[in-house]
């Protein structure tokens, strides 16, 4: 099984794939800066950016029951999450800048992985509905592992607006599959809109 | 695969299917409960719900391939465990009605998911020991999930009498089944006898 | 599906068997001293017992896709962990020692669970890299299940020399296995090798 939006073809499948590392790469880095902030150690850092960067995807294929894990013999998503959580470990931001960039790290990783959750589940033959919590189930997953692991309630928990636009992200991708109307422009306006619409609701308390 | 108790047919799968539901919304409930007492907001309760109500079932088939998980693509399933996530977060219970109402209800999810998982382990051909496993686990996971993911010690390494009735009562289902004796009634008189062994043991304190 | 190092055939499944015993033994045992010390009873110390001892081996399979997880269906690795969990309960180590036998058991369920997982991934087919990542998921999976169970982040994230010995062990069996010199020998080697280097590094301190 390849990475990314199976089922698109073509240079949908290159979005696909690069979607897919890019999402694993923000996840990642907000497990570093996580680990890094909370006074672990350069290889806590990259554990935990491993985690939060793979978390996700491997929940999706266990639940879906693609196994082993895509992302477990993909050298380059390996590769993308030990390198953020290297690069996290040594940003060194204060704490307002911190929290900013795991808010919008985080934000990015949520909206890529409901779509590549929901994406991967439809074109596994996966019933609507199913493939709608798949989607919720990956976006949030790995944010989940990374924060359990540090010691925290999880941030879907603690606020509002986080499973609602991954939850609705995920509903549109099914619609929209299920019309014939999905594509990998579709699916890039999906993720950026549950980026967006999470990050608006942080902004405006 | 259809929810409940399968390999029973015609009246025995009703019964399956309408004692998986009670399970999940019992769980659920208590899920919603434990997301309002520590400040919750909905949907943080509603994701708790989900997670507690979905959690062992979701567990449960994991570990016997039946995947995407059942639980996952069943409306009725998903539909309970949200709206007793939302009832749950506006009961507003005091705190020792709060306690009893979460005891009795995790009381409950646990003697139906041990037989759930016993049951479904068993009608997938899973051997006699692993069925036992599976009907534990089962029971256990959904509260364990829950508490895991608010913050606290699961309540399975807490209170001794916990994991005892979930285990002797996964024995008693694979016994009967065994012996050719399991029915709906028997499925339902162990979840009871699960059920009233952990109140009492939490009452006689 | 046998426990221990399939593909090896004769002696070295002998071998595989009792290393995956003792690996499940000594994580249990570091579950069980975790719970008694966390004021936990006796049957909080049998079901961290199995947690620890059990948890890497069904990461692994569910991974793999092995389901459901031999350990599970095991009566000699469900024994072996429970009857480690009434031995850890009732052994009343002061804190020194308690802290020694923790980390003594723990990296000795590190080594043989790394080299059990990475084996268990070759012998099904997995590729290389995905055998590297089964072999650190396996090794660490005991023990950040207990850590995580018993309210505290896992030593993983907390100790720089512990996925470091590891994953290296886990390369070697790979690399040993693709060269066609893996043998039951020097897959306990391997196992020693990331006992004695994860002791070395934290008595250095």
């Amino acid at each position: 099984m390849t990475v990314g939006l199976p089922g698109l073809g073509g240079s949908g499948e290159v979005v696909g794939v690069v979607a897919e590392l890019v999402g694993v790469t923000v996840f990642a880095l907000s497990g570093g800066l996580v680990a890094a902030r909370r006074g672990m150690d350069l290889f806590g850092a990259v554990v935990l950016a491993l985690v939060a960067g793979l978390g996700g995807g491997t929940i999706r294929d266990v639940l879906l029951g693609a196994v082993p894990p895509t992302n477990l013999s993909n050298a380059w998503a390996l590769g993308c999450a030990a390198a953020a959580g290297v690069v996290a470990f040594y940003a060194d931001l204060g704490l307002a800048r911190f929290r900013r960039a795991v808010l919008v790290l985080d934000a990015g990783g949520l909206g890529l992985f409901t779509v590549s959750g929901a994406v991967t589940a439809l074109a596994l033959g996966a019933p609507a509905l199913a493939a709608v919590l798949l989607g919720l189930v990956t976006g949030i997953g790995g944010g989940v592992l990374r924060d359990l692991l540090s010691g925290q309630v999880p941030v879907v928990l603690q606020d509002d607006i986080y499973a609602l636009p991954s939850l609705a992200g995920s509903v549109a991708v099914v619609v929209l599959w299920q019309v014939g109307a999905f594509s990998a422009t579709a699916g890039v306006v999906v993720a950026g809109a549950v980026f967006t619409v999470r990050l608006l609701a942080r902004r405006r308390r």
